[in-house]
């Protein structure tokens, strides 16, 4: 044969789950959206239309409802493990993986407390949680925040940069930075497997730290913020062992208002979003 | 000549305007998407080529950005009467319209409080605010929400519907109702123009009450869903005249777990986006 | 009742239909989103939550598969015509309303020929069609084209505009001329209701004059040019009593490329989307 | 240090470029998004907010703009050879990559032949390239295709697949077949290097081929299909190392119309776009 197989994968996209467990005081709505990829012994079904080896992605999505019934009940990437475990568990597997975006929605607020039993899609961020299990037990899990769009209106510069001849922006020091912040993160393996880690408490760590450090630290580029963040992120997290940002630049013009006789000190701007920066950047605890 | 001209607007769209106010204290930080569009004398541009009367919609733009300077600094509807009162004052202009999506920001908490200068997009709901003048000095605003996404888990019930050859949708006394809001309103005209209307207040007991009625209400149908939060919204703020609702229905199935040998006593469902109900109606207040 | 129920519709949005005509020689596939609402006598569905003369949005949706079946064999405005017909025959519905968007779809060529049971989506525009009947047997039909990306490189030119003191835009006697066409158009209702009309045929004599006029004509501005196209639309196919044109100007600036020593004769251009011009403008066959 | 920085790339993404060459008998119109990132020694500016190597972002728009002025004169290819070899020149950079999305257009035909300056955005596919260039000389050259939506109306199957608890779907011999393509390739180095490949050329040889091998092949899964399609691309273009395929499987379900006294022997169905299957594989030239 002419040809070879490298790497492959398959599985179901977009499954939209939502769960509403009914307690005797409120209700709790959960709102998933999950992605199942399988790799294993497929080298078959590709090459000799043989599909004896393969989980109909139909049945992938069957499970995911299936188990959420009694197993949905804690983290996302509870929910994860126990959907990779379960599949890593097939004859034909040697890796399952588990990509969760979460949804996040609150109680609509009304005077006397937060209504039992209707809600609002909070909009300001996504949750994830990504989990592998292999066919030896190997359990990797990551969470991460995406779609949280930011913006600090000072305390951020660029300067001191590169000029050749086709260089023509201008060194500023104090500029807006606005960003559509993805954050992925790294747990310790033995703590993800082990049972022992809060999934919930070590999101909400890292996510207000995030937060707090973006609201705090000066920033001379993308990149060192990205530095700064990832390490303070760490600092209050022993069990995340890496961090990675992809964060779009998305670049506010000061208008130039003299055509009107008028100044601009910093406070009428064009947003944009294309062309954009993007820095991508890992930073990891040294062990 | 064989043809005439009808109806015809034009203008400017998604003009991204943001805005930093530097307090003492803490900066205050706006983010809008406007729309321009204008009516008048513009035969002569469309059967001629003749362009004298036509306002380029890049001077829109620019009009804009420099108005933003110094009159933007109250509520997105007092910045659009701002705005269509100087394009309506041109002489080929009959009617000039300004509609305004308002993408609203928090700051980022902190432990000691708010960050005065770092920024998070709520991302839950949209403000909208539509301005019209006209050349006799006619004065319409509206304002509005899009975007909300909300989620009734219980008191929603659809029954006792109309039956033909080709129903198969069985009658439910509970079940989920989600939607994705966009509800617009009109403000009394001699209030909106006088000036003594606070759009901001009004905005917010509209937007307060619709979230109190949606959590509160036993919903028998979207269509009554949407008189009876029309109508609380008009006893609560009585400068608003007529409130229109546009609502997806966006079903949520309740999975089939018995060929799994499992119950779902409302645990669990498949949220759809494709195909939805859509339902649009508006309420009056008799005058 | 301190209110009242204004305009309202109601119906199921987004239906997605694909069929599959297997011919002896090749199969024929067709892919439509519909969308159907209905007006009528459903005032107590609204007010008091009674939905006795209530048509289910599901049964809507089946409605328009099981007509499928049998009935989609030509047109999408003839399949218009059968469904809203259906629906407008129901007690309680005064008018119902038909939209199709028809995503077109043609044969993967081959060496000897179309492949009679491959198909690629073309992607380069969308046809419309928009059918509304009435309970007193009123029909109206129109037709139209989304989705259509074009881009005139020269005899486009823009000047002789009024200028005030926000005014910078230059005139320009040679420019880019990019747009999204929307176009849509009404029929005669008598030829429409009668059945003798070609849908077909003139849907294509209107799109392909359309092109053909756009490529050819000379554009002071965007209004003239809808100007242009629209007669010459109905110029060529008596059928059509109006056409609507809502074009954004799909601004597309010379890059400055002197900072680098670099000359641009109309040859760089940066292409963008936000903000755009948008004209909107209908032209009527005079009677 | 606790921290050391990982794998970290950035640059500018989104750059939008028209170009329009006006020959003597016709305009030659191009349009594409550019991406270009850079990897190299950049450590100082995430630790130490030390700008002094960066190339900034916007440097990389101008030198788009500007390289496109003489040098963007063939293929998507050969221009981001030009760009990737001048940024890999840079002295701080060790890899310099440039991923192209070519956006088609063709001229709209005339009674009398194609019109030499009106163009209409094609739709059915992009065309990408991706090229990098270390700082050793070294590089790479993919091409590719990306949302080319396409579908087999029979020769497609699933059967014999595994079942365990959570299996409900139904084994099919005859099933609709859809797919949103994204399908990239790797040239061989040398070959890419040298000048010598006619990349324009090869990719509608592998262009024309995948789309000849999909519609004739029988297909058993969607995994057999991409080795088929991949094994066909390969046989047809010697200069072809792999190919990689990710195909969304965007299922078609057939309507069961049984409840209206309807048979539905595969002519009407649903399209879903959520959950879908997603299957990727790469297919590798045994060397």
């Amino acid at each position: 044969m002419s040809y070879s197989l490298g790497h492959n994968r398959y599985g179901k996209s977009r499954i939209r789950l939502v769960t509403v467990r009914r307690g005797p005081q409120r209700h709790h709505l959960r709102d998933l959206t999950v992605d199942v990829a399988l790799e294993g012994d497929f080298e078959a079904a590709h090459t000799a239309g043989d599909n004896a080896n393969v989980v109909a992605t139909d049945t992938m999505k069957n499970t995911v409802y299936a188990l959420a019934r009694d197993r949905f009940t804690g983290s996302a990437e509870a929910f994860g493990l126990e959907l990779a475990r379960h599949f890593a568990a097939h004859p034909s597997v040697s890796r399952a993986a588990v990509d969760i975006a979460e949804h996040r929605w609150r109680p609509i607020h009304l005077e006397g407390g937060d209504a039992p039993d209707a809600f609002l899609r909070r909009g300001d961020m996504t949750r994830l949680a990504a989990v592998s299990v292999t066919d030896d037990g190997g359990v990797s899990v990551e969470a991460g925040i995406d779609d949280l769009t930011v913006m600090k209106t000072t305390k951020s510069a660029f300067g001191g940069f590169d000029r050749d001849r086709f260089t023509t922006l201008p060194e500023v020091e104090d500029r807006l930075m606005a960003t559509k912040v993805r954050a992925t993160w790294g747990y310790r393996s033995d703590l993800a497997a082990s049972g022992a880690l809060d999934f919930d408490a070590a999101w909400t760590r890292a996510e207000e730290t995030l937060l707090h450090s973006l609201a705090e630290h000066f920033s001379p580029s993308v990149q060192a913020s990205i530095w700064i963040m990832a390490a303070a992120m760490m600092d209050a997290e022993g069990s995340i062992d890496w961090v990675r940002m992809v964060l779009p630049n998305l670049h506010h013009w000061t208008v130039d208002l003299s055509p009107f006789g008028l100044d601009n000190p910093g406070e009428v701007f064009v947003a944009t979003t294309a062309p954009h920066g993007l820095i991508d950047a890992t930073v990891h605890r040294r062990s």
